[in-house]
């Protein structure tokens, strides 16, 4: 395994912020669904860190992340016994804004990582790139199937998996440059924030398929 | 790995007794969404396997327990050719509180056991106890996605989970006492049971998110 | 791990087949769920390659087809992007007979080539005919589960399974004599086939559980 870059503070910030926002989105929608404080921990916990998960089974990578970091395990835990207030206190004071570029960044760092991952473990290109939307998109799609529904990111049209591939292209075109793979890295991580950015200023869609 | 105490002879019958609740709630549920034998097989194995799977999974543990020991797999396969007489029988001859019985007594030690071994694969203690926890309820969770359900145990309110969680730290207290492992294990198996029973008895309920 | 025997040529044409086969039942379903292209294409893929990664997952095997072979994703990732079209054509040129046997095909050839796998991993008798049905059929209830359905294969009565079972205690019964696995691959692959279109040309169905 090739050493994957990391600037240790900066990345833990965005690491925290992102998970909150994955936490936050099941928190929402086991709300939606009645659930009780265990099904509202399970979710929040499945959408912050189903996606990572997925990879690492995929790949046999281990340990897993949450079982390396359990701080984060009972962060969640924490915030999911004070769902009810916390999630009121959030609409109050964060906007719906905040709550995007939040989530934007946390996809362009985990899917721009995942893929530099994917790359060490020599998974061939169109695989590795396959790895990086994974990550950024399962989490959403395993808190859709424990909640019942048909997956979000599957048919709402948002180009939401969309940027993460052509941010997963540009690092791995990045690769035959000679850019540092950091610079590579946090080149492709901060395309698909702005990428998804601006498709969420303009409201672009997906065609649904009819 | 360090060596988890068993005794052999008493584990085996609550660990078959367990297994059996489990495929009997993979029985009502396929019968209730009218699958056929392949479903019925498949669900009630799902129910009676899914947590442990899952935890090795996570874990990456193999051999799975159900591959080394295909005597239950056969047991559930012969017992789903059967399901319809047998469903009829077991609620003829087989109160609601033996059912309760047998399946507090599968949750207390087989959440004692998987904590067990967590602790003996170095997870740290809070996701030694989450392992616990999903080797306990996720079963029941993989059953009801296959049947196309929200999960019951995420929103019927029964302390189900709970139980688990608690006995799971009681567990993992006891290591930092004198006591012998086969103690702690033990103690914390019988205490998930009878706090189980007693919440069942006094119907105790987690409210659900508002 | 023992040599598991292949035809190169022929098993790769055969292969392509019973892909494309099960990412064309993934168009289908995601196309009634008015998903787009990102659903479109993982629901094609899942349906293609979910049975055989489960199976890879469960033996822990490494690495995943798909990810060894990664033109595979491309070719569906390809077709996601005229599944429109291509879908209306495929209904116009190819009638469902051509559609039943290029999938009673793949299943007769990936159900015995599973069970030989699993016997060179050393798995039990019965596990490794799990694990060949396993393969056979869990591309299609992942499929629907991520569909939000109730998997079809366990409610439609159609013995696709039960097909798949027969066919891998064939190839484990031949083990036992003095037939070269090359044969007992071929002659069980054959014989699933051949039984699954037997029992689709008589329209013979499974009793739902009642």
């Amino acid at each position: 395994m090739k050493h994957v870059p990391v600037h240790v503070s900066l990345i833990t910030v965005i690491e925290i912020v992102a998970i909150l926002v994955g936490a936050l989105s099941g928190f929402v929608e086991a709300r939606r669904k009645r659930m009780d404080i265990v099904g509202v921990f399970t979710v929040a916990f499945i959408a912050a860190f189903g996606g990572g998960t997925l990879r690492d089974i995929l790949l046999d990578k281990r340990p897993l992340f949450w079982v390396q970091h359990q701080e984060y395990a009972i962060l969640i835990f924490v915030l999911a016994l004070v769902a009810t207030p916390l999630m009121r206190t959030v609409r109050q004071i964060i906007s719906e804004r905040v709550i995007v570029v939040a989530d934007a960044t946390g996809l362009g760092l985990f899917t721009a990582a995942s893929v530099a991952q994917a790359q060490a473990a020599e998974m061939p290109m169109f695989i590795a790139a396959m790895m990086g939307v994974i990550t950024g998109i399962f989490g959403g799609v395993l808190r859709d199937i424990v909640c019942n529904e048909v997956p979000m990111v599957f048919r709402d049209g948002k180009p939401y998996a969309i940027c993460a591939f052509f941010g997963a292209w540009l690092y791995i075109g990045l690769q035959y440059t000679d850019v540092s793979e950091d610079f590579a890295l946090w080149t492709s991580a901060a395309f698909i924030t702005i990428l998804r950015l601006v498709t969420w200023k303009f409201d672009l869609h997906l065609k649904s398929h009819q």
